[in-house]
């Protein structure tokens, strides 16, 4: 079958919304196979859809839970995979980035997943070669397979989306997955609101389609799902964030604060996740709490992303 | 055939010897094969025990052997490999162990191979997932897959290891290696010596079933094989041991001290060998050394650890 | 059918031209048939001509490039790889090298591809173990195949290399790059040069085979390529270059000194390029270059080695 999917997943917001529901219907089909395999303890079956190719990724920042994920997507496609952590600064120092993917490209990746602290470098990588890119997380742009992993995982529990009200709380201003959400969420008809500490809510963050909510009584008020980000050291090192503590007592979803949403709301958290900050241990072991479903449904959604941008699903 | 072998090897401890046996049992065909397949210059036989399932090692302690040893074992099964190194600080500051091995397991996992310089690590991973476990080596508590591996070289060489005399050489105290040991071959019905400086022996050390011999004489006189364990830096560090040259005067086993040992007596060692400590070059390079039978007897042990944990065998 | 080329490839220096021409045949078909794979979209043939076989890469010195074609060569074969990335100095504390890569062989690797900083390290891997070695690169000795994939790309753009000239330009006193390639070169007909600063070109270098030339003009001169290698930053350090600015005047290729070379000469470089020292990017991405040419030949290359030192081609 053609499909129209771009050679490359570099963000969500230059996706159509057919686009989008075309990831999610294969990722949706991919971890349905996924669960029956564990519960029929029947033989995953590894689908022979990319035999032979060569899946690179390439981070420059310290992830293993999204480069894990990424690797155990492409085996499951029956992809080889190469991983690369680098340094950064090390790899401007001693050979250009173009340089680096290039040379990848020769010795025969058909897809390169890049993380980098630069926003646009996954960009920049697409111009140089002809294999195709996924975007793993570029500073603080996108993230566009977390976006669609959480918007699968949401569709799940929650039907479509339509008209669906979607709070995210934390850092949005230095927030790739918050970024992602927006557009994700916007394009499948979500209402989405924002909320977090002032100094982290970017200025004119409406212009992207979304509300923000002063408190956290407000971004959880009828809310049907609430997607709490991590809170990095860095912002308390720089004084936006008091402490984690008083960041907590704030912001954070624990026991008390988690009867602020409806009985059906569910709770999301891209992970890796402080306890005791922004989910209490309650929460995050609670009912409500799809923070391992989110993790599930990440291995489908980049089988999906990798078996699109090469053509071959 | 429906195997009645636990999902999680923790420890030799709790295991029956029948458990045992069957682990032995199984890996000494395993061994035969990859021998066979060696010597025929025949391909290696890819098992087809395991296809699709993922074998995840994560190493809080630095170890390249152990890892390797686990790796090519699930390799040789048809399964997947994703591989951790971690430092257990900086796990415990952004995530605690069991979320880090939850997300592993909803990425995919079906074994989680653990090393932890804690004791009892590996046994509270066990209560945080539904996949199999199998202790790596726990700080001084057990390495379970260790011994198996040495009973199976034993046995090969010596027969029914019933009324064999087996002494454990080294620091004793420190060593899982020596407690894992003890455990198994008492099971087997061995007769256990150990013996080493006495800052090393701990008190009331016979409860587990050994005798202590007081010196290097005592240990290997009438001995059928001896296991001569590494001495750690640390240990000199922390003043229990004098030093190196003063170790291997007292307990090494050299040319000379190695003539104390009856005529068809073997020698093991876990390794990585400290060359003229514990063993001088002529007795680990000489005709009673089986490190390098061990390392072999490794991946068969490990190959039927994963293969009967995940009930495939 | 019986292939006479040796277990171990150690250095270019010992090998007769036909077995030189042997590894070339066998690559460039692996070539031919990797860029086939790619432009009809075909999916890769995995050739299953190393099913089961452990590759081994021991990399006692950084390198991601040579690494990954040796892994991505491996996996093309059907062979399993298991990766090493040591620190020279700590391996020698702990453990011999000798041990080391008996452990590596008694765990089940049939091939140890070892880069070392020490020359001869390969080689004394290859007395100590019965598993195929192959030198990925020791001290300033040899790096047998870098100059086999030089070969293969330039025979492809040049035709038989008998009496053809080529010249390599850079530090010639330490470059294992120059060194096998003089030997390859030569035992393939070709006429070489070598030209840099006159304290980076060893005295009696001529006894290898090649010519000397005094300048970058004469390097060109009715050469049918050109090699640039590398600078290395510690040749700054060591005041034997005086600093990246002047070497790139003086021996840098360049949109102007490329024009010394005769209109179809072709430029190669090992890479990694430092852009704007030994290539200006003009010429780098000309049409001259044939860089991402030799990455492309890397693999095939590496390919054949493997094949043919266990006897499987």
């Amino acid at each position: 079958m053609a499909s129209e999917f771009p050679r490359h997943l570099l963000d969500i917001e230059s996706l159509r919304r057919e686009q989008i529901e075309e990831v999610l219907g294969l990722a949706g089909r991919f971890k349905r196979e996924r669960a029956a395999a564990r519960a029929g303890k029947a033989r995953a079956p590894r689908h022979e859809i990319l035999p032979g190719r060569i899946v690179v990724t390439l981070f420059f920042e310290a992830s293993t839970r999204t480069r894990s994920s990424f690797e155990v997507a492409a085996h499951a496609l029956g992809a080889e995979v190469l991983s690369f952590q680098k340094d950064a600064s090390s790899v401007t120092k001693g050979e250009s980035l173009q340089d680096t993917v290039r040379n990848l490209e020769a010795i025969g990746a058909d897809v390169l997943v890049v993380r980098h602290p630069a926003a646009g470098a996954p960009r920049a990588v697409a111009r140089a070669v002809r294999a195709s890119v996924v975007n793993a997380g570029d500073g603080s742009h996108e993230h566009p397979t977390q976006a669609l992993l959480d918007a699968l995982t949401l569709r799940e529990k929650l039907g479509p989306l339509e008209g669906k009200v979607i709070s995210i709380v934390g850092d949005i201003a230095h927030s790739r997955v918050a970024r992602s959400n927006v557009h994700c969420l916007s394009k499948l008809g979500a209402r989405v609101r924002v909320a977090g500490p002032s100094t982290l809510i970017p200025a004119g963050v409406e212009k992207l389609g979304c509300e923000v909510a002063r408190t956290l009584r407000d971004a959880l008020r009828e809310a049907d799902a609430v997607m709490m980000l991590r809170i990095q050291q860095e912002r308390i090192a720089d004084a936006r964030i008091p402490g984690t503590r008083d960041y907590a007592r704030v912001w954070g979803l624990n026991a008390r604060t988690v009867e602020l949403l409806p009985a059906r709301a569910v709770v999301l958290h891209p992970g890796p996740v402080n306890r005791g900050v922004e989910l209490s241990s309650e929460v995050m072991d609670g009912e409500r709490s799809l923070v391992m479903d989110q993790v599930d449904s990440g291995v489908a959604v980049r089988m999906a992303t990798l078996a699109l941008c090469l053509g071959a699903a």
